[in-house]
C-alpha cells in the first residue's frame, strides 16, 4: 500500500505531497508499460464503475482506457435518462448497490460534494471524476505528471495561468496542488470579469507562494502557460464577451522562440491558436493522452 | 446440462422446482467464487448480448457484471433512440441480427410477451429481463435466493407483501414461486386500491398455499416483509396517494425486536423508513447484490 | 502486412483488388475460427474506439463483436449528446485525443469526409463505418465476401439491384467494387425517380462492365438480387410513395423456384415479403452474420 491511508481519491487537498510523488512515479511505470506494447494482467477479473451523472467524453475513455489496459473491465453509465435515477433513486442507493457489485467506481456528478458523499457510503474506492465546479483530482494529477515530463521538475518553475480564472476549476485545484512544490511562482492573467477568487488569493498568501495578477499577456520566464476557455455563458454582454475572447487568446507570437510548454485541460474551442499545434511548445496533446497512464497508476495503488 | 430441457428463461412458470433448486446451488457457488476475489474464465471469448429497449441500471449492471465476473465480454444497447429499432426495423430482424453475433442475449422490453417472441427467433439462449409488467424471472430467482440465504430455508416460511401488490410483477412472480415449496404461508398487506389481484389468489386457492388480506401492517409471526413502491400515477387523486404512502411506510417500530428479514426489489423512494438501513433485518441491498451470483449462475447453466 | 500500403480504410475506392482478395481470404479464415468457438487472444491488450455520431444498431455492435471475439476490447460513444463534442470540441481534436488511447478507431459521422479528416490526424489506423451518404466500406466487403460465400464466385455473375438505387450508398460502392471483377452483369430496377445516379452509370461505361435499366423486377438468369429499403422521405407525395412502395416489395412469386440469392444490408422495413425469410435464397442475415468474420480480418489486417 503505497498511498498510506487513502481509501478513496476525492480532492487533491486529501493527499499528502509524498502520496502525490508517488502517484507521479507510478505514473511513470505505467507509461514504459504503455509504451512497450505489453499486455497487462493486474486487473484481470477486477471491475471498474464509471457513474457519469454528466457529460464528459475524454475523462470517460481516459478512465476506461486505463482499465482496460490493466487488463481490467467496465460497467457503466453515461446518461441518466437510461437509469433508476429517473425513477427517484437517491444517489446514496445507486452507491451502495453498485458498489457491491464492482471492485472500484470513478463517479462524474454535477453537485458539489457528490463524490464525497459516494465514498462514505461505497464500500469499494470511489474516484471523484469532477463533483460540479469544485474537484477533479485526476484532472491535477495529469496536469502535475505532464509538467515533470515536460519541463523536467515541478520545483522552481514559474506557471502562468491565462483565460478564465474565476471559474475554472482545474486552475483552482492545480495551483493549490502547485503550492506543495518549492519556489513555484505563479502569473495569474485573465480579465478584470474573470480574476483568480480571493479565496485562492489567500490560500497561496498563507503558503507564502509568489504570484502576479495581470491583464496583459506576457510570458517571459515562463516555463508553463496553461490556457483555459472563455465561456460564453459568463458574459452578460456578447459584445464584451468578444471583445474579451479576442484579447486572450493564445497566439503564435506569444509563444514562439521561449522555452516554455502550453497546457491546456481540453476541449478547447478557439483560445489558441491552431498554428501552435506544430510547435514543440504545444503538450495539450500529450496532456490528454497522459491521462491514461496517471489513472492506471490511481486504480493500481487505490486497488492494492 | 443442469436446466434439463430449458433453453431460454423467459418466465419463472416455465421452470420446474427441481430447475430453481438446481439455480439456487448454482448460485451459492457462484457467491463462493465472488467471495474468494478469484477470477474466472468459465466465458472466455463469449459475448453476451444486452438489449435494454427500457432503462434498468441495476438490472443491465448486474448481469453486465455477472458476465465480466465468469470473463466473458458484453455488447449492447440501453437507448433505442441510438438503434436501427429507429429506422423501423422489427424486434424479430433484430433479434435474428444480434443472436448471430453472440452467445446469449438478455433483453428488458416494454411489451407483454416481447421476450417470448424474441426467443421463438434467436439461434442462441435468451434470457427475459423484464417484458412490461409481466415477468422477470431472474429478479423472482434472486428473490428466492435471498430467501434462503438469510433466512435459511424457503419450505415452512412465511412472508409478508407490503404496499402496491397489484401492479407489482416481483410480487405477482414470487408468489408463484413460493407456490412451489412446502408449507410457505402469504400475508397480503395493501390498500383496497392495490390489492392482489384475483388471478394471483386464484392460483394459491388451487394449490393450497395459505394466505391472509389485510389493511394494517402486522408482522407478528412473519419471516419476511417483501416492500414495493407504491406509485404516484396510479392514483386520480393526489390527496388519497399521500394518505395511503403514509400509511405503508414500514416503520423502524414495525421492525425492531423482530425475527424476520426486509425485502425490497429497489429502487426505493421513501417507502422505508432510512434508519431500517441500519438494523440486521435489512436486507435489501444483500439482496441486490445476490442479481450477481445468481445472475452468473444463470449465464453459466444456460450456455453449457 | 497483407493490405501493402493500407493503412486506414476510409472508402472502398483505395484498395486493391488484390487486397479484396486478401481480406475476403482472410475473412474465410476468421470464420472457421468463429465456427470452431475458439477463443482468440490475437487482440488482448488491444482496444477499439466505436465513436459513432449517428445511430447505427448493427454496425457498431458487429465491430464490437469482431473485436471481442478477437480477444480485444472496446471504448466509444454512441451519443453525441453526452460527449465534449456539445462543448465545441472539433471532430479533429477528438480524434488526437482518442487516437492517443487506443490502437484502431472506427468512426461514423453524418458528415461526408468525416472519416478521411478523421484518418489525416489520427495517430492509429481508422476504419469507416459511414460518413453520411458517401462511403461504408466494411459493407461492400461484406456485401462481397456473402456473395463468394453464398454464390461461391464473383467473377462472371449478374447482379439485380431493386429499390431506392440513387440514395443507397451501398449500392454505389458495391457497383464500384464489381466492376473490379471479370464479367459481371448488372441489372437496375428501379422507379424511375430513383434510377441509378449518372456518375456510377459512367464508371460502368468507362470499365466496360455491362448493365441494363428497367423499371420491372424480372430476375431470370440473375444471381443475386440486392434489395434496398425505399424511404418515404425521398417523395415529395405520399401517394406516389405508397405506389412505388408496392411495385418494387420482393414476393414469393419473385424468387421461388430461381437459382439465385437474396440480399439486403438490413435494416429492412416491408420490402420483402416476410415468406421468402424461410426459403433457402434468403442470405440477409446470413449477410449480416458475415459482418463479424470480415470486420474481424479488417481489424486485424490493419493491426499488423
Amino acid at each position: 500500500m503505497i498511498l498510506v491511508g487513502l481509501k478513496h481519491l476525492i480532492s487533491i487537498r486529501d493527499i499528502r505531497k509524498e502520496e502525490i510523488l508517488n502517484i507521479l512515479d507510478e505514473s511513470k511505470e505505467m507509461e514504459n508499460i504503455l509504451n512497450s506494447k505489453k499486455s497487462l494482467k493486474i486487473m484481470e477479473g477486477k471491475i471498474l464503475a464509471t457513474l457519469f451523472y454528466e457529460p464528459s467524453t475524454r475523462t470517460r475513455l481516459s478512465f476506461e482506457t486505463a482499465m482496460k489496459r490493466l487488463g481490467g473491465s467496465v460497467i457503466g453509465f453515461t446518461d441518466i435518462r437510461n437509469t433508476s435515477v429517473m425513477k427517484g433513486e437517491s444517489l446514496i442507493d445507486t452507491i451502495r448497490v453498485v458498489s457491491d457489485y464492482v471492485d472500484i467506481i470513478t463517479i462524474r456528478h454535477p453537485c458539489e460534494g457528490a463524490a464525497r458523499l459516494a465514498s462514505e457510503y461505497s464500500t469499494v474506492p470511489v474516484i471523484n471524476a469532477g463533483d460540479g465546479s469544485n474537484q477533479h483530482p485526476t484532472q491535477t494529477l495529469l496536469d502535475l505528471y505532464t509538467i515533470k515530463r515536460e519541463v523536467g521538475k515541478i520545483d522552481g518553475i514559474t506557471v502562468a495561468f491565462l483565460g478564465d480564472l474565476k471559474y475554472g476549476r482545474t486552475v483552482h485545484s492545480l495551483c493549490y496542488a502547485l503550492s506543495l512544490f518549492e519556489d513555484v511562482e505563479i502569473k495569474f492573467i485573465s480579465p478584470e470579469e474573470l480574476r483568480i477568487p480571493k479565496e485562492i488569493v489567500a490560500d497561496l498568501l498563507e503558503k507564502d507562494v509568489k504570484f502576479y495578477e495581470t491583464e496583459t499577456i506576457d510570458l517571459e520566464d515562463v516555463d508553463v502557460v496553461y490556457v483555459t476557455r472563455i465561456q460564453k455563458e459568463r458574459f452578460p454582454d456578447l459584445n464584451e464577451y468578444q471583445r474579451v475572447k479576442g484579447k486572450y487568446k493564445l497566439t503564435l507570437e506569444h509563444v514562439k522562440d521561449k522555452d516554455l510548454i502550453v497546457m491546456h485541460p481540453l476541449p478547447r474551442v478557439d483560445e489558441i491558436d491552431p498554428r501552435i499545434d506544430n510547435l514543440p511548445q504545444a503538450k495539450y496533446f500529450q496532456q490528454s493522452f497522459y491521462g491514461v497512464p496517471v489513472r492506471m497508476a490511481i486504480l493500481k495503488m487505490l486497488l492494492e
